[in-house]
C-alpha cells in the first residue's frame, strides 16, 4: 500500500518530521510518498496562508496522488480535505480530523494543542466544522513557532508538556497535538502525561490504511461526489486535468 | 492479533453474522473470538433490554477479553462501551460509533438506519451522546425485526434498500447500518445505492486493528481511567475480579 | 400514596439517608418503600459500576414496584430511568433529572455538584442527555468519597459548602447536589449559601407525588411505550416476568 | 394553600377555562384566585400583544399575589415569568414551561401544539429559551383562533386531535397543548391519542403545589434575586410598591 | 432621512448620550427624533424593569414613529424589538443586536460588556436568542451603575477599560458595549484596546440607515407580519390605534 | 467612496450582474471597481473549485484593493473572507454573510436558496460557520446552473420563485438568494413572494458602506489581526507583497 503524505508548505524539515511519524505508525508493507509544496507559504501561520495553501494541496494531489492508495493531508488545519475527496477516487484523511476521531474512541472529552495563540480560534472552528465541539475540553496554545521545533527542540518540548498539562487540568482526557511540525513529538512526551497524546499524522496514517484496506466506496451523489468534469484555467496541467476528469 | 467480538444478546445467528462480517473486513493475521451472551435478552429491542445487556457485556469481557488485543462490541446500541474502556487495558470499539466516525471521514452528513420505529429515537440519542448530531442527516427505520433478517432475508434486504434510499433523498451522503443483525448486509446492497453503506462491525474491526497496532495508551486520569479496584457483589467471579483489579 | 425509593447500591446507610430526605420532603399521606440493592456495586463510583447497577435497578423495581404508585430512583446517575419507564405502568422519577427540572423553575442557570473529579464529566453527560446543557453553569466536585459523608460528616459538609460557593462564583444561580449520599445535606448548608441548594431525592419525591396525583398516561407508542412482552433469561423470575408482560 | 392564576388577557372565558383545569388538577386543600387582565390585549395573538401583556402580568401579581402561596401564569407564552420571580417571594410557575418540564419526565421527545401558524415560531423560541430545544420533536399549529374554542368547540377539538396526531407521526412521544384557551381540553382528547397530552395549567398547578410545599428558597444573588428596591413611575400604586420593595 | 431614537427609561441624560453617539455615527442628511419614556423604570436594571419597559417602547413608537424612516431602540436589552417590527412598516434596529451583527463582520468571536453582574446572564440570553451564542467569547460586567457614568465618568471609563481587556484576554476579538449609558464611550477608550469596541447606538444607526436606504420589504406572512388589526384596551389612544391598524 | 467588487470566477457575465446589483443598491457617491478572476474556475460549482478560488480572491484583492475603501466579495460561498480581513486594512464583507445578517434584522428565521442540490450542504455549513444555524429555516436548491441564468432567464426565475415559495412554506420568514449569478434577481421576484428576498450583493454593499463610513478599527490582536509580515512564494508579486506587509 502506498500513501501520499501532503505537506503544502515549503519547509522540508516539516515533511521530514511528518515522514518520521508516518513510518513509525505504519504497518509493514505501507510505503509513503512524502511531498512538499512548491509554492505558497513557508509555514502556515495565519488564515490567509491557509487559504492560499488550498491551491497548493490541490496541486500536490494532482501531481502525486495517481498511483497511491490513499492520501494523508499532513497539514494541521486539514486544508482542502473535502475538496480533495471530491476530486480523488481514493481515501483522503487529514491529520487533525484523524486525531479528533481517534481521540473520540479513547476519551469522552479531549483538548487540542497548537502553535501560537493567534491560531487557537481557528482550531476551535475546525473542531466545530468537524461536528465534535461537544467533546472539546479546550484549545491550548504554546507561544513558540513551528520553526523553533527544529531550532530549540527542548524548549518547545517543555512548552508543549506544560500546555498539555494545563489542558488536562481543565478536563481534557486526551490531547490532540495539532501541528504538522509536532509530528513525532508525542512519543517523547507521553511518559510525562496522564492522558493519551495524539499525533495527527500517526492517526491519519492508521485511518488511511484502514479505509484503503476496507475499500469503502466514495459517495456517487451529493456534495463530495465526482463532478463529472469542471473547467479551470491558469493552473498546472495536472490540476486542470484533475478538475476535468469525467 | 486477536479481537474479541462481543454479542451480549442470546442469539447465535447474530453472532455468526457478526463473525462473517468481521472476517471479511479483517486484515490477514487477525483472529476473532466471537462470544454470545449467557443471560439477558434474546435480542435487544427496547431500552430496558439494552440496560440489562450492559451487565451481559461486562460479564463477557470479564470472561473472554484476557488474552485478546482489542474488543469489538457487536451490539448496535454500543452498550457499556465506556464502562468497558474503564475496566480493560486494551482498546474497545463499539460498532455504531465506529461506523459514525468512519462515515465522518467519507461524507459531510450521514444517516443511520435501524430496525423498528421504536428504536429510532434511541439511535438519535446515541449519535448525540457521540457528539456527532451536527452531522446527522436523519434516522431511518425498517419495520422488520432482527429475526426476520434470517427468516425472510430478501424482504429485509428490500426494506433496507428502500429506507436507505429515503435517507439519501433527505440528504444523507453515507448511511450507517445500525443493527448487529445487519452485519454483512452492506456488500449485498452497496451496488444499488449511490452512497457508502457502512457496516458497523467492519468499521469497528478496522478501528480496533488500528488502535491495537498503534498502541495509544488509555487515560490514566479522568472518567475512563482505571479505578484502582472496586468491590461489587453477586456477579460472576470473573467480573468481580475485573472490578477489583488495582 | 406509596412511593418506592430505589437505591441500587449495597450501602444501607445511603438508603437510610435517602429515606430521611424523602420523609422530610413528602406530603402527609405519602408512604415509602425504601429498598437497597442485593447485588452490584457497594457504592457507584465509576462508569462500569453504573452500567452494572442498571441490572440492579431493574431487579429492584421488578420485585418492589408492584403495589406502589410511583418510583423514585435514588441513584444520582439516574441509572436506567427510561428503561424503568418502559417497563412500569406508574410514574418513574430519577433524582438528578428531578433536581435539574426543579432548578430550571427557580433559576436561569444552575450548577451541579458531586463526589469526585472522576465523575464530573459523567454528570455533564447526564445534563446533556437531559437536554438542559444550555442552562448549566458548571459542574463542581468535592474530593471526598460518599462513604466519608458518614464517617467525616463535618469535613464533607465544609467541602460541599466551599464547592457550592465556587459554582455560585462561576454563575450558578442554583446548585443541584448530585449524590444519593448527599441526600438530606441541603437543609444543613442552605443558610450558608445565597442560592437554592437542591436535594435530588426531595425534588424527585415532589415530582413523583405530582405525577401520581395528576395521573398523566404514559406513551402507548414510541420508544418508552410498553413492548408487548419480551423474553429475557438468566435473571430473577420477577424481572423475567416484568419483561414478559403484555 | 392558595395559588393565584394569572390571565393577563381580557377574556373572562379563558380565565374560566383555566380555573376549570386548575380545579381538576389540584390537590384537596388548594384554593385559587383567578384574575383577568384589566388592560392590554383581548387575547394574545401576536408578539406585540405579548410584549404589552408583560405589564399586565406584573400589575396583576402586584395586586393579587400578596396572600397567595404561589403564582401560576396562565398565559401560554409564559409572559414575564422571570420578571415575576424577581419581584415575588413565592414560587412562580408558567404554564408552558411547566408542561415542557413535565413532558420531559414522561417522554424523550415531545411536540408543542398551539393556535395559528403565526405563533408557531414564537413557541419554538420559547422552547429554546427554556433550554429544551434538544428534546423538541416539532411545533404544530391549528388554524383556528382561541375564541373559536368557545364558539365552535367541536371543530376546534377535531382540529387539535388531527394536529396532535401529526406531531406523533413526526416523532413526538408526548404533546404539550400550548394555549390558555386549550386548558381543560386534554381530558376530552386523551382517549384518542397514543401519547400523553399535557395541559399546561394542570402541570403548572402541580409544580406550584410542589414548590410551595417544599419551600425551596429563591436565589438571593444573581439575575432573579430581589433588587433591593427600584423606582418606576406611571404605573399602579401596587406595582410601584412592588418594585420599590427592599 | 429621519430616525427615531427610543429610550424607554426615564433618564434624559441617557437619551442625551444616545443622541450624541447617533449624531457622531450618522451620515450627512440623517436627522433624529430622540424620545425618552414617560412611564416605567428610571433606568432598566432588572428583568422586571425590562419587562415593564416593553409597554413604554410600544407607547413611544406609537406616538413618534409616524413620519420617521426607521426606528433605533436605544435600550441595550433590545426590548420589544420584534414586537415593534410587527407593528411598524419601517425598519426597526435594536442597539445590542446591531452591535453583535456588526461585530460578526469584524471578528470571529466577540465579548459583551455591561453594567452589573446581575445582568450578565440576561445578556447571555439575549445573544442566545439572537442566534449568535456560537460566536460569543464571554460576557463581562463592571460593578458600576449606569448613573455613575454621569457622576463618576473617569472611574467608569477605567472600569470599562479593565473589563474589556479581561474579555480580550479570554479570547474576545471585538467587544460590544451593551448599555445605552455607554453610548459615546467607545471613542474615548478605543485607543487603549487592541480590538474594536462597538457602540450599539452607532451600529444601529448605521444599520437603520442601510435598511431604510435599501428598502427591503418586511414579511407579509409569518410571525412578524402585520396582524391585520388587534384590539387592546387601557393604553394610550396612539398605541391602541397602532394595534388596530389593518 | 470606492468599493472593490471581487468575482473570483472567470465569467464576466456574473461580474456584470453583480455590478448591476451593486449600483442599484449603492448610495450616491459610491463607486465600484468590479474585477473578474484571471485564473481558477469558470464558475464555482463544487467544493474543489471553491478551495481553488481562495487563491484567486487573494490575488484580486492584492491587485485591486489598494485605493479602495472597502471590499465586497461577490462570491456566494464567501470564499476567503477571513483571510482577506487578515490581509487588508479596510472592511471586507462577503455577500452571503451580509445577506444572513441583514435577514436576521428582518425576520426571526430565514431560508437560503442556491443553485444545485450538490451545493446545498455546503451552504448549510456556511451558515453554521457564520454562527447563525439556529435561525436557519432551511436550504433550498434549484436544479439549474448559474449559466442558465443568462441563457434561460425566465425558466430560472420561475424555478427560483417556486423554490423560494417552498422555503416559505417550511417556515422561512425571509429568503437569502445565495448565488452571485442571482444578483439583481430579487427585484424581479419580490412582488410574487410574501417575505423579503435578499440579494447578497446589495446587502454587502450596504454593510460595506456602513463599515467604511463608521471606520471601526480592525482587531490588532487575535486571529484576524495583521501578521506583521509573512513569506509566501510562487504567487504574483502583488500577492507576495501583500503577505509581506508589516
Amino acid at each position: 500500500m502506498k500513501i501520499q503524505l501532503v505537506n503544502p508548505n515549503l519547509t522540508q524539515a516539516v515533511t521530514d518530521r511528518v515522514l518520521e511519524s508516518a513510518l513509525a505508525a505504519a504497518r509493514p508493507g505501507t510505503a509513503f510518498e512524502a511531498v512538499t509544496g512548491a509554492f505558497g507559504p513557508e509555514v502556515i501561520g495565519s488564515r490567509a496562508e491557509n487559504a492560499l495553501a488550498a491551491h497548493g494541496v490541490l496541486d500536490l494531489v494532482a501531481r502525486h496522488a495517481p498511483g497511491c492508495d490513499a492520501v494523508v493531508l499532513a497539514v494541521s488545519l486539514d486544508t482542502a480535505a473535502w475538496a480533495c475527496r471530491e476530486l480523488l477516487p481514493i481515501p483522503v484523511v487529514a491529520m487533525t480530523e484523524a486525531a479528533l476521531h481517534t481521540a473520540a474512541l479513547l476519551a469522552p472529552r479531549f483538548g487540542v494543542l497548537t502553535y501560537g495563540r493567534r491560531l487557537g480560534p481557528v482550531y476551535r472552528e475546525l473542531v466545530e466544522a468537524c461536528g465534535l465541539a461537544g467533546r472539546l475540553a479546550g484549545v491550548g496554545t504554546v507561544e513558540v513557532t513551528p520553526q523553533q521545533t527544529f531550532s530549540e527542540p527542548e524548549f518547545v518540548l517543555a512548552s508543549v508538556r506544560e500546555a498539555a498539562s494545563a489542558l488536562v487540568e481543565d478536563g481534557a482526557e486526551a490531547v490532540v497535538l495539532a501541528g504538522a511540525a509536532m509530528a513525532a513529538m508525542a512519543p517523547r512526551l507521553q511518559a510525562d502525561l496522564p492522558v493519551p497524546l495524539l499525533d495527527g499524522v500517526a492517526c491519519a496514517v492508521g485511518l488511511a490504511e484502514m479505509l484503503a484496506h476496507q475499500r469503502w466506496p466514495r459517495p456517487a451523489l451529493g456534495s463530495v461526489s465526482g463532478t463529472g468534469g469542471r473547467e479551470v484555467r491558469g493552473v498546472s496541467p495536472e490540476l486542470r486535468n484533475l478538475f476535468a476528469q469525467k
